[in-house]
């Protein structure tokens, strides 16, 4: 079943335009309201029509392999084509590769709109562009010529090949081996599990990215070295073979049209790769590519956000059913006169913003690391900060919004063709890829708070206490009571973060591990709340439809979510609970 | 993949002897503990070694259309023989009719099981057992013996068929019609959608309850009438069609195995149908109907989150991972040791726990309803308060620890062939068929608070209270922490209690429908937690896995979910909140 797509392109444009310094033509990382406005519309117009229509059959006939050859449905190969032809790929990438230069902001934007299309089709862009950029940080001037115009022409795409059968979050145990050889190039055997797009007839050409462990290096994650192993090596008379083998595609719970492969690198050494940065530094070069795919599967939530909120309130205002006796009219008739239907959209629809907001700041952010006009290290320290809670927050999000949307259409929610199933069953694994959210949250608890001063948390936590005291102070009743909401959970948050500093002064580690997915959560809540009221205070009353929705999601953000702050606030004071008494085998001690 | 399940007959012999009157010699409610052990242990043994193996199978193959018929796999039909074969089907049926009159609690514990085992398969179950009580309550005596002792001895299932295509949750539109024919039986006609096991070839005929109107009969819910509809009708000679066709079955997300049907009931007069009840009384004779499937889809829910559990504690303790640079001993060296993994872990457990218990509780007072030895009032109105409670609760519960066993299982769990993605699918309908939970929650706060004396909430919540107060007086520790936490718990219901009666007095409506949700959910937790505190107040320390994990999963629901009730006391306090500031099109006025 079809459904119509409007990507909200007003939504970001204002939010940038009244939140950031993103648009205007004072300095070098700004970028003008008429281009932003029209990349935006055509990124959007891509997933209404394009992306949208060939998503259900990306989903039923989906990847399969014929032949030892990953094979992708026909209707993907021509959309993939499109979004080649016209360009997309390299939005955001170096203009000295071919690239378009465009802010991360812009970037992001652009991906929720595809990733609202097809979280399948959509997917496969982000693994490229995380690898072009990390090779163009930390590859040899030779790799950076022979791929990186390639990549982003879209004639070759790319992988991240970490995970092992035995080494998933757990990196320590990579097995996968890369031998020196004369010219400097290294021997890869062994095997890699879950690559996504590991194989496919998109491209020409595969680069795979392949965190591997040279011949004599350390145990542990510390020994690993980032390989670059093309599934073709470029040469004068064209693409010779490199013997890597797609050996399965795994049936999955979604995202069908996404082949999820296992690799096999030759076991006589007849698979080459080449180092991308200094050798045993893999996990740093590893993390360029993580970090950037973080915020790119954040995105992936905030379009499944979207996708269910606007497929299921297209069916609920459709949707008639009589009140009581008699029939009503039909403009009030449809489900959406219910409040509890009303509750289930507003809040898939306020996650959506709320997740929105978060990683355009979190983008934004990104693009002043790189800026000469500004303080980087506190850019810097908004990207540490923002990241995991953006990954963690808009994943979960995507998650609770496509069940709402399922309970919204009732029924008609577990039928397959009716297309709002899809988004809960492909949206499942973002919380669990590029980190799971667990590990965002040791990562936010245990690395971010800890090595972030106090200065740049209490700068982040400042602006949301700036913000609610300017919504306190609106004339607006209902921006007033959605401040004071604000401000009270602010204050929990400011609590809370004084809690997780003793837990570390005090080497209370299981206290800070058990409560750390409570903590992120709680510091994303107050986040997207202050960032709606930041967009909703730029607002002016009665007017365009994108400012009457920065209110609506705040005021209804505010009350039906801020509550959970303060009871996270008690859920972390407890700290590690009963864990502390457990044995490993979950009896009480 | 398999998994090796235990049921749960501990645990629920134990609350059944701690916590209830069921067991013992004294009243004619009561059964022996010998009884109920091996009653219960064989149950589990069923799901166990029958079901478990199979669920796979269920979900691959799943019913299927073949030349109008409707075929399941071959498991499925020698799984459904065994059971037969074994007497399940009667198990708390009448005995007049063949059954073997077990109480309620025994039936709710043994459904439990068989959903775990497979929710395609035992779902089918609860249709007909809902179909003997409607009969045996409403229909002639001519109709019960023809079709009770053959639905009891399995050669006959029933299914529940009111839903239509603009008819889901809202009755009034339903346009199936029924005309009287000169034998005192109906022409029924029409078509009827969403019909769980409307067709299969497990059974060698099909009683389909068909909500219906009578020709001439009342526009509205208040016009329907309650039919019998078989698919073939006995007769002296056997068999005769009844021209009731499957005209298609659905693709869904989950529950494969269990044929989800569109029937189709002949237009010139040739399906045949008999009224059960009187005319126009339909709805209540559906409601006899609705409110024993509500308990038994309650049981999918706590099924789901104690097979989520289950399977999930066996992947983590068998998923090695190293910590830091060495390996830790085999026996600690799961995933199992990592806290965020040990709160996932705990939390499906502790909700399975304590759906169980509400439902343990609510199971036992429908059995008091029919006794002569109690005040079955009393026993009614908690019938009335809880079955929303658990429907709603233990469904929404079922879900969560799906999601919860993905993420434990992190990338395996979106891979098909490990069976965890199996349950939250089919667990997903749970919280829509049988009355969604949005309904349930209208159902407890506009119908059965407003109708239920103050007295009987007032005893419910007054046990709550009581249950606190002995916690708190624990010498256990633990025990009394979570009393406090419990005590404060039941004041903030408490108190959400008379806000609720506010609205009601105050003619709110919005208010109350805009909370209902906050309200039922509110309330579960505080009853789950509390019949938690009153088996934990019944262990003894250092004993028995079962009093353990009563222990545990008290301290543990009431560190995790308890703070949630204060987040929802506010919540229900600012009632419709922004909704009362809506356009019926989401946007602010």
């Amino acid at each position: 079943m079809g459904w119509q797509y409007t990507p909200p392109v007003e939504d970001v444009l204002f939010y940038l335009e009244q939140c950031t310094d993103l648009i205007g033509e004072e300095s070098t990382n700004q970028i003008t309201h008429d281009l932003a406005r029209a990349i935006l519309t055509e990124a959007g117009r891509f997933a209404a029509d394009v992306l949208v229509p060939i998503n259900g059959e990306l989903d039923r006939i989906g990847a399969r392999q014929e032949n030892g050859c990953v094979i992708t449905s026909p209707a993907h190969k021509a959309a993939f084509d499109a979004f080649v032809k016209d360009g997309w790929i390299g939005l955001n990438l170096d203009p000295e590769w071919g690239g378009q230069g465009l802010p991360s902001a812009i970037y992001a934007a652009a991906l929720e709109f595809w990733h609202t299309g097809s979280l399948a089709f959509a997917m496969g862009n982000l693994l490229t562009v995380g690898a072009v950029e990390t090779i163009a940080r930390h590859g040899s001037e030779e790799i950076k010529e022979t791929y990186l115009p390639r990549l982003i022409s879209g004639e070759y795409s790319a992988t991240m090949a970490l995970t092992e059968p035995s080494a998933g979050s757990d990196l320590n145990t990579i097995k996968v081996k890369a031998v020196p050889l004369n010219d400097g190039s290294y021997a890869v055997s062994g095997s890699k599990i879950f690559i996504s797009y590991g194989d496919h007839d998109l491209t020409e050409n595969i680069i795979h990215l392949v965190l591997a462990r040279i011949s004599g290096a350390a145990d542990g994650s510390k020994g690993l070295s980032l390989f670059l192993v093309p599934k073709k090596i470029p040469t004068d008379d064209g693409l010779a073979t490199n013997h890597v083998t797609c050996v399965g595609i795994e049936e999955k719970l979604g995202l069908h049209g996404s082949p999820t492969c296992t690799l096999q690198f030759s076991d006589s050494g007849m698979s080459r790769g080449w180092l991308i940065g200094a050798p045993e530094k893999g996990l740093m070069a590893m993390f360029t590519m993580m970090n950037t795919a973080r915020m790119a599967v954040a995105t992936q939530g905030v379009a499944a956000s979207e996708w269910a909120y606007q497929q299921s309130l297209e069916f609920a205002s459709e949707r008639k059913q009589r009140h009581g006796e008699s029939p009503v009219a039909a403009t009030e008739s449809g489900i959406v006169g219910h409040p509890d239907v009303q509750n289930m959209l507003l809040s898939m629809r306020a996650l959506a913003s709320a997740g929105r907001c978060i990683i355009l700041e979190l983008a934004e952010a990104i693009d002043r690391t790189h800026s000469t006009d500004c303080d980087t290290a506190q850019a810097q320290a908004k990207v540490d900060l923002l990241t995991p809670v953006a990954k963690a927050f808009c994943t979960d999000s995507g998650i609770q919004s496509g069940s709402l949307g399922i309970q919204v259409h009732g029924g008609m929610g577990v039928i397959e063709h009716t297309g709002i199933s899809q988004v809960w069953r492909d949206a499942r694994v973002s919380t669990i890829y590029e980190g799971t959210n667990g590990i965002q949250a040791i990562d936010f608890v245990c690395r971010k708070l800890a090595i972030l001063s106090a200065e740049s948390v209490n700068r982040a936590v400042g602006e949301f206490a700036d913000i609610s005291h300017q919504l306190t102070g609106s004339r607006n009743a209902l921006m007033a009571d959605a401040g004071r909401l604000l401000s009270d959970a602010v204050t929990a948050l400011t609590r809370s973060l004084t809690v997780l500093a003793d837990y570390r002064v005090s080497r209370r580690k299981l206290a800070s591990l058990s409560i750390a997915t409570s903590a992120l959560r709680q510091f994303a809540l107050v986040a997207g709340c202050a960032y709606l009221g930041k967009a909703a205070l730029a607002t002016k009353s009665g007017l365009a439809p994108h400012h009457r929705r920065y209110r609506t999601d705040l005021c209804f953000f505010a009350n039906a979510f801020l509550s959970e702050v303060t009871a996270l606030e008690r859920v972390i004071a407890r700290g590690e609970g009963i864990l502390g008494q457990l044995k490993g085998d979950l009896k009480l001690a």
